[in-house]
C-alpha cells in the first residue's frame, strides 16, 4: 500500500479543508475525503451541504461519494474514509455497503456515529484525535448557527 | 396512527410505480415512499437514480430523503420507509440515524440488506413478500441491463 499510516495527517488536511469551505458557506463544518490506498491518489472530496443544498443525506462523507460518481466495482474497496467527525449510521453504513475498510476520523469528541456498526462489519477504525479540528467543531456547534441546525443533522430534536 | 397495518398495500402501490418510473428511465427499478404514520400524508416519493444521476448514494430511500428536502426535527421519527426492497446498510443507517421506527419492504427475495442493522436498534420491520414486485426484480436482475448494473448497486464485483 502506498499510503501508510505515517501519511494521514496529509490526507485529513484536505478533509479539514472542505469543512472549512462548508463553514465559509454557511454550512455545517464537515469534510471528507475518499483515498484510494494502493496509489494515494484523492478520488473524491465533499462537505457537508445540509444547509447549502436543503439535503437530508449529504453529509461530507456521502457528498465525496457523490461527487465522484460511479467507479468501477472494486475499488472503493481500496479506498480510506478521511473525515473530520465520527461517520453517523448514514455514513457507516454506506461505507460497509461499499466495503471500505479504512475510516480515518479527526475525532469522535463532539459526536459518536456509528462506530459499533463498523467494528462490526470488520472495517479498520483509526482516531486521529486532531484538537484543531475538534476545537472548530465544538466551537461551532456552540455557536448560533450550530444551535440552530446541528441537531437536525444528527437525527435528534432540539431541547 | 391514522396508519394501520390494512394499508399497507396501498403504499407499497406508489412505491412500486416509483420503482416502475425508473425502469422506463432506463434505471434500476427500485422505489420509495416516506408515509407520515399520523396523517397518512405521502411526504417523499423516490427512485434509485444510479443510472440516470451517475449517482453512488441516491437509491429509491435515499432519493425519496432527498426529493424531501428539509423537515422540522422529528418528523422523520413518526415516518415509515415504504421501500420495494429489502434495505442496503447505507438506507437502513439512514432510517437509524433518522429514527424511523418502521420499514415496510415488499419483499427480500433478491436481496437481503441491513436487516440486522435495523433490528438491532428496534426498527420494526415487516416484509409484504409481494410477488408481483418479486418477479419484476428477479427478471430485471436476469436481465442485461440488471447484470450490467445490479452488482455495482450492492456493492458487490461481477464475477
Amino acid at each position: 500500500m502506498q499510503v501508510t499510516a505515517d501519511r494521514y495527517a496529509e490526507f485529513m488536511k484536505i478533509a479539514h479543508e472542505q469543512a472549512l469551505k462548508g463553514l465559509n458557506e454557511g454550512g455545517i463544518p464537515i469534510g471528507a475525503a475518499v483515498v484510494h490506498l494502493p496509489t494515494g491518489k484523492v478520488l473524491a472530496r465533499g462537505h457537508n451541504q445540509r444547509v447549502q443544498m436543503n439535503s437530508n443525506i449529504r453529509h461530507g462523507e456521502m457528498d465525496a461519494l457523490e461527487n465522484m460518481g460511479r467507479v468501477d466495482a472494486g475499488v472503493l474497496r481500496e479506498c480510506a474514509m478521511f473525515t473530520t467527525l465520527s461517520p453517523c449510521y448514514m455514513c457507516s453504513g454506506t461505507c460497509v455497503l461499499y466495503k471500505i475498510p479504512l475510516i480515518v476520523m479527526a475525532e469522535n469528541n463532539n459526536f459518536v456515529g456509528g462506530e459499533d456498526l463498523l467494528a462490526s462489519k470488520g472495517v479498520e477504525i483509526v482516531n486521529l484525535r486532531d484538537k484543531e479540528i475538534t476545537a472548530m467543531m465544538r466551537d461551532w456547534i456552540a455557536s448560533d448557527r450550530g444551535r440552530a441546525v446541528w441537531d437536525e443533522d444528527i437525527g435528534e430534536v432540539s431541547s
